[in-house]
């Protein structure tokens, strides 16, 4: 099968790799020519411009540009399309992407597939980054069975669980597992950082240890990815946020009350809990 | 010299491991007589009883009980002491442990150790637990000046890095980067799954990967142990609660106003901040 993908980057490059590997034909597309040399040069890709053209036999195209970028790319996209190409995405929101570019190209399947690194970009791409990691498929009403299957079948092959949901249950479910934690791992960054008495602070710094690290880990990230989390699934992280915010306040309150038989109850729930959440076991 | 262990569980057992293999005599108390057993066959201490009267001709006695039992071991130590023996305890707060046990004992220093694992007991104590971690004392105006650096001294033998603060501080400062975290974590849990919407709380838990994974850590931890850090802590605790909770309301605020300006700036701060505590990098 002829394969395109547009953005080489951690993911894009990344899938170029596992599909070459399997005897597909990888054409890649980047706004800069020095990434397009690298991904020729490192095999990545068979061919690669910066030039959208080149893309006009790809029978699927991956999306793999930045969230922002997704609809002015499909729309320089569309003259090169035969009527046949399948078009997906990779973001990590889907209700506002697929009414976004649904309506652009019907040949169309939102996807997410959940694999990531600190770090960005074409050098850190990799083989085997989706082994054993969700890949979730939003197909709508209107989306040809076949492109789902099609696209099913290619993540299937990267050995990905593949998960159907719709776009607004899918932006949901990340909210709670993905985006809230951002936020509430920054605020505890934050919160710390601004605490007034300088003495505590620097203490504080010396002394954090593996809880503080892990805590914090995902709210010290790319500020550019929260930044999207929360301008591209706004309502359904508010909803967390508001949820959590109230769970916190109960416990604030427990701890105010000294509800010390509360508190056990809830940190017993937390811990049996914790362990129904895919990779906490 | 002879050092006395009362608590045989993973931070008694661990520093017995590693005080006996320097040369030090080591001489261990534990309620359970199997725990006592134990401690002798695998050659972590050289005597052990459930008797306290076995520490009546140790120099140095370890505290290594709950924080709820310790004043009562004290009262119950004292008809064997020598006024010379220094006692010192291992919890992870440390002002009521101080105000407790100083008036009892004046040859007493507070300390902590900042080791740990998630499992206790004296089945998973192991050598150089306490290696490049943090061992906080918090002597006070009264305390014996060479009390404090006997215990340093110890402490630095097991390649701790040691600091020195008065207790309000101490707990201050692992309010914030300990317990603080401990809280703000099993709030996500609880909100997770207390979320109404069953098909999205499956999803949520087939698609969680690290990003919740680390945030949710500590908050599915020992119950026991996030109990005593709020009952022991609590007003140092309540405050970092407060703090936090303003913190997580400027985010939110910043969210529903989509203020993506001040959002961003907020997510480079934290970026940049979380380095400036040990551990994170």
């Amino acid at each position: 099968m002829e394969i395109g993908i547009v953005g080489l980057g951690l993911i894009g490059g990344s899938l170029a790799i596992d599909l070459r590997r399997q005897g597909h034909t990888l054409v890649g597309v980047s706004r800069r020519k020095e990434t397009c040399e690298q991904a020729i040069d490192r095999e990545i890709v068979d061919q690669a411009s910066t030039n959208l053209a080149i893309l006009a036999t790809a029978e699927v195209i991956f999306l793999c540009t930045p969230l922002h970028s997704l609809a002015t790319t499909v729309d320089q996209l569309l003259p090169y399309l035969d009527p046949a190409t399948i078009l997906t995405d990779v973001g990590s929101v889907k209700l506002s992407v697929v009414a976004e570019l649904e309506p652009k190209w019907p040949n169309f399947v939102g996807g997410h597939p959940m694999a990531g690194k600190a770090e960005s970009g074409l050098e850190v791409a990799q083989a085997n980054l989706f082994v054993d990691r969700a890949y979730v498929l939003t197909p709508t009403a209107t989306t040809p069975a076949a492109a789902t299957e099609t696209i099913a079948s290619l993540a299937r092959s990267l050995q990905c669980r593949v998960y159907y949901c719709d776009p607004a249950e899918h932006d949901c479910a990340v909210a709670w597992i993905s985006h809230l934690p951002v936020m509430i791992s920054a605020s505890l960054i934050a919160a710390c950082l601004n605490q007034p008495d300088r003495s505590v602070l620097k203490l504080a710094q010396e002394l954090a240890s593996s809880g503080f690290r892990d805590t914090s880990r995902v709210g010290g990230g790319n500020p550019e990815l929260g930044l999207m989390m929360a301008r591209y699934n706004q309502p359904a992280l508010l909803q967390s946020l508001y949820a959590y915010r109230q769970q916190l306040d109960q416990i604030i309150q427990q701890i105010e009350q000294s509800d010390w038989n509360t508190l056990e109850q809830q940190l017993l729930q937390t811990q049996q809990g914790r362990s129904q959440f895919s990779g906490t076991t």
